[in-house]
């Protein structure tokens, strides 16, 4: 199945260069941030001789429509046709935007993705989400495009830091949440940092691939995967604004994940035995974040320009149980106070 | 065979009403430019009271990112969600442009077009081509997405100057030259002014939907369109970077259909006795424009940097007959300048 998504998982320079050798592109252009660069572009380099390289500035705050003209400057002034392929070497930030670059760029050309990270490996190149941020809104602009192949591959991991792999985790977690009850239990059975990625990395991307096939442009059962995300975008938004007081993605998540179960909870969906679970696994995991007063304030108007929303209700994805969600519920402003009450009481 | 396109041809009240009651928008908003504004929004205005409306400046030189930020903002600030819908009335910068930003906003949200021109109804508004321009070159951001609807009326027309009325005309006589013989012969006995345009404008719009429908993403035969394109689009980009001496779309297409017939004539494409029937006629419409010393060096590089081309060849599309093209012909500079030189000497 995942080989029909245009994604494999498997040694990368084998498969980058039986890509490169079956394909006839007129230029290819990587982009990369400055740790791409330094730790993962010397893995495949050999075989991109000619690449353009094209570096931009790690970090969500360069997810913007500056950075995009910097790329498509790039490409224009390397006199990229129609027949050129982007290679974006990275984390999510340089695959949503490089992305969005490459399929707006003289209306479209080939782009892969060979993602970097845990999170991005298991998360953001496989779904065909592309986009940047606008304002203070997380990928308010884009659209959907798959890309024309995904490789991925455990080697970039050893370069990691350990807070990035436990950001990413979260996306694994919450895979198991909504749709592998199972797996949930395997992840659990020993400390995070003895995990063997090799292992549930391709776990975790067949579910992720499972949900987007059966609906691509996320109409319905696709919002599943946003479980954590209403809350947890809304806190990780909100600290991109305060200087020096950065949450990662997956540490944001994991604070939505345990708010969102607890309004489960209180709607009668998730039981009480297992939202203890939940916490206190989450928590062992990420440890508990001091929130400030008026964060919900704060946070409200991000949630309520949330793309799931339509019109003033807010949409949200919540659990039956560990390894079912469920879509489409309508809370209300009073339920995210009480569910942050909830963390902050923990 | 329109029909199934989504075009419809007919009063536009009557369509725009039944397409509104037929779906459940949460939000609308219309695009419209100062003209558009003044003589358009009023005829459509009774079924819209509620909409969101959204006046950018009109222009080509307009049509650029900073436009499209401020039309992203605008629907953000009115909170627009996925189910909102963006109406693009107005000509082909606003259809274009409008179009491009509702594709990317939230990752796409539903648009219609109204064409209020003749160059937008016979052209822009069909085969899904959206777009921006990027510093000098043309449509060189965007992507390939149908529209939800395109609704035309000759209503419209009527207070459009007889300068824009006879740039749209340009195209008509494209689709003609490129794929309907007899349909040359019709436009060409009486004077242009004369011409009964609800009858004209679904033919030219059927001869495009028919292109469009074999190739909508120009991978071979829908290049047939770009018919003096390649030169025309080279000619109309240079002018706009000289203060005052701007030529309107079809004035700058017209040069581009006499020198790139006459490419086909020197090809051995094209027989003699067309190519006068051609030039005398679009001359006759359009009159001769006086082009400076220089211009082939000023336009060469952005005919190099042309969507058509792969690499360092420019690929054209040229005449076999009248009313046959063909497509992905490689051209010289020399070529080029040539035809130019046939130009300045008729």
């Amino acid at each position: 199945m995942l080989q029909e998504k245009n994604i494999y998982i498997q040694q990368i320079t084998d498969k980058l260069e039986e890509y490169l050798q079956a394909h006839s592109y007129s230029k290819v252009a990587v982009i990369v941030d400055e740790n791409s660069y330094e730790h993962c572009l010397p893995i495949v380099k050999p075989l991109l001789a000619e690449a353009t390289i094209i570096q931009i500035q790690s970090g969500e705050e360069n997810k913007t429509l500056t950075t995009c003209e910097y790329i498509w400057n790039a490409l224009t002034e390397a006199q990229f046709d129609r027949k050129g392929l982007v290679i974006n070497l990275g984390g999510g930030v340089i695959g949503d935007m490089g992305g969005f670059c490459a399929s707006t760029y003289k209306r479209g050309i080939d782009f892969i993705q060979i993602p970097t990270t845990l999170l991005s490996q298991v998360d953001a190149s496989v779904g065909g989400k592309l986009g940047i941020d606008f304002h203070s809104f997380k990928n308010h602009i884009g659209l959907f495009r798959e890309p024309n192949a995904v490789l991925i591959d455990s080697v970039f991991l050893k370069t990691l830091p350990q807070n990035e792999i436990r950001s990413g985790f979260a996306e694994i977690i919450k895979h198991c949440l909504i749709a592998d009850g199972d797996e949930w239990q395997n992840i659990k059975s020993a400390a995070y940092q003895e995990i063997n990625w090799s292992e549930r990395v391709p776990h975790s991307v067949g579910i992720k691939a499972q949900v987007v096939a059966e609906d691509p442009e996320e109409k319905g059962w696709r919002k599943v995967l946003n479980f954590g995300h209403t809350i947890g975008h809304g806190i990780e938004s909100h600290y991109l604004t305060i200087p020096g007081k950065k949450l990662l993605h997956g540490e944001a998540i994991a604070i939505g994940m345990i708010t969102e179960a607890y309004i489960s909870l209180q709607r009668g969906y998730l039981s009480e035995e297992d939202l203890n679970e939940i916490s206190q696994y989450i928590l062992s995991v990420y440890g508990k974040v001091t929130l400030e007063d008026g964060l919900i304030d704060a946070v409200l108007p991000t949630i309520l320009q949330d793309k799931k929303n339509e019109g003033k209700t807010i949409n949200c994805t919540l659990l039956e149980s560990i390894g079912k969600g469920i879509v489409n519920i309508p809370i209300t402003k009073e339920e995210i106070a009480d569910s942050l009450a909830y963390y902050v009481a923990l």
